[in-house]
């Protein structure tokens, strides 16, 4: 059976910040059948992910040379892969069946074709009594990049001073959660005062400041951690990991998960005073969530706990439709989004 | 018995790139008697240390917030705490005889009391046969500083690419003895062309290059680390540690060790692609080798294997006199030193 498949591309090569006329809404035949003989696997989107990484893979140049196969370039007109949550229609593969809830790699389009995307991650989703849309982020990749980056690089131990910046993002709202649980002191930074209000309130931040507001990062820092910062996870970079490595205690950490504010202007690139970092013996250490895929079942095992225990809380900022992925995805660099930005891209309700 | 204690102080605080005339010789009455009851070891100086840190201390501001006591600040007109080897004059210490050498912090003048610089660490010396020097360098400090830097921290693997900056140095040139010994490929870095040659010639690095003839490092690296680089041990930092993280390969690692650079000029601050340093999960560590006293002995062991096997060459540059401290010191910066620097300051030669 053939149907029209929708997704989203973008138009060009996108450098610099990225506005909503970048992308274009395209429209394809799609084959709802598995070729015979093949182990395609045919997907229904249900929700789909939006992260900033997306934009490195959108740029006219690679942003570094002998990186990895990770977030392989994005061709004009393509079918961009993302991860997210769909249904089975069909399936050439034993491992999955029709109607089958499944997560992984699937597009930012209506259907998807479980292959050619970044190594065709997929897997049989058991949603465990939750919305479909936890799978996106708190259980998903964003928790997994959370967790392993929390625990496994920055090694916390109870009582240490956290700091995380973009906290009420997808990763740096799991990462406070985590690091509250822990019994660890932890302050965040954001770009809004509703954004800041939120951190305090709900999610019992022992601290939290909107950044824009903040004429000398350094000085806040130092108001807010006057016993020095022992862990920053760092979702932003440039002048909020200058001012980090300057308040980090000896033998702090800093897991570098993004650095979203040079995504769009490499003008602002960090230079932390590295003799800080000599004298102190910080370690600074970039991660991807993708290489912890072993920690997976331990993490959705303590998230879950932590949840059915009211000690951890979902905030997810769902956009409806496939047209909104293009607002969603620029919102982001521009900070419009609270918590997790998804996009439903289904319209069968039964599925959310 | 009073003697005269002659020792180098700086006249005043030290900012920007040091000058011989930052310094003055003085000259104080010293007892060679130990007070009644006290613990104090009176050390006639044999061989001091002369190393870039020693800058920092003397800055009038200090370089860090929230660093621990490592480096206390040297004020205008008093004894300057050095590394070194001495023999002991008179001891009020069980643990120490006339006549022992010893190694530890002295000072750079005739005579010190082992009381009150940086945590007073002392040890009796085993010359185990070889010249005292040794211990300042090759088997003290430096060394040290080398071994737990490289093996410690960059945790190498035989056939891995090492890239050492200041490798020609005090301690750049011991990493990369103890790398080609693992049976890594290693290229180095350094001030001269006869710099360059004595790396390739007379210790067999697979490559070296003087940074001053490049023009675009990056490109320099690129030629040098077709593969790219698995371990960078960074005694500069600055251009040359960014240009490092651009040819690091996935999992790369790099030493912080120092970073000579920027200790005059903070406008030389690197500015690393922090991109880079996330999707190629790269690990930056700062540290110091005292850190790693534990390690000592078995540092000390190897290395004296290696020698005894014709496997390790020292590298030293002696300078004859205390009077000579200053200008051996300002020379570090301006890159006149070939291997360690190191001061004589007595002129006892059977001590030698």
């Amino acid at each position: 059976m053939e149907v029209t498949n929708k997704f989203i591309a973008i138009k060009a090569t996108i450098d610099g910040e990225p506005q909503e006329c970048d992308f274009e809404l395209k429209v394809e035949p799609f084959s709802l059948a598995v070729k015979p003989g093949s182990k395609d696997v045919i997907i229904k989107n249900i929700y789909v992910s939006i992260d900033p990484y997306q934009l490195n893979r959108m740029k006219s140049v690679s942003s570094s040379k002998k990186t990895s196969k990770f977030a392989p370039r994005i061709a004009p007109g393509e079918v961009i892969g993302a991860y997210g949550v769909g249904k089975v229609v069909a399936s050439g593969n034993p491992e999955f069946e029709k109607d089958d809830y499944v997560v992984g790699i699937i597009s930012w389009g209506e259907y998807s074709i479980s292959q050619g995307f970044m190594g065709c991650w997929l897997s049989k989703l058991d949603p465990m009594g939750f919305p479909l849309s936890y799978h996106v982020g708190l259980l998903g990749f964003s928790g997994l990049t959370a967790y392993a980056g929390f625990f496994e690089i920055c090694k916390p131990k109870k009582g240490e001073k956290v700091f995380v910046s973009a906290a009420s993002g997808s990763v740096g709202n799991l990462v406070s959660q985590y690091a509250k649980n822990l019994g660890c002191y932890v302050v965040g930074s954001a770009g809004s005062p509703y954004k800041v209000k939120l951190l305090k309130e709900k999610f019992g931040f022992d601290g939290a400041f909107n950044y824009k507001e903040e004429t000398d990062l350094d000085s806040t820092l130092e108001k807010y951690f006057p016993e020095g910062i022992d862990i920053y996870f760092d979702n932003v970079g440039g002048v909020m990991l200058e001012a980090a490595i300057s308040n980090m205690n000896s033998y702090g950490r800093v897991a570098l998960c993004g650095v979203i504010s040079e995504y769009t202007d490499v003008g602002k690139r960090a230079a932390p005073n590295m003799l800080n970092v000599v004298y102190k013996r910080i370690m600074i250490q970039g991660f991807l969530g993708g290489d912890y895929m072993h920690l997976f079942p331990e993490f959705v095992s303590t998230t879950v706990d932590h949840i059915r225990a009211g000690k951890m809380h979902v905030l997810e900022d769902i956009s409806i439709g496939l047209e909104s992925v293009p607002s969603a995805f620029v919102g982001l660099f521009r900070g419009y989004n609270v918590g997790k930005k998804i996009v439903r891209v289904s319209n069968d309700l039964e599925d959310c």
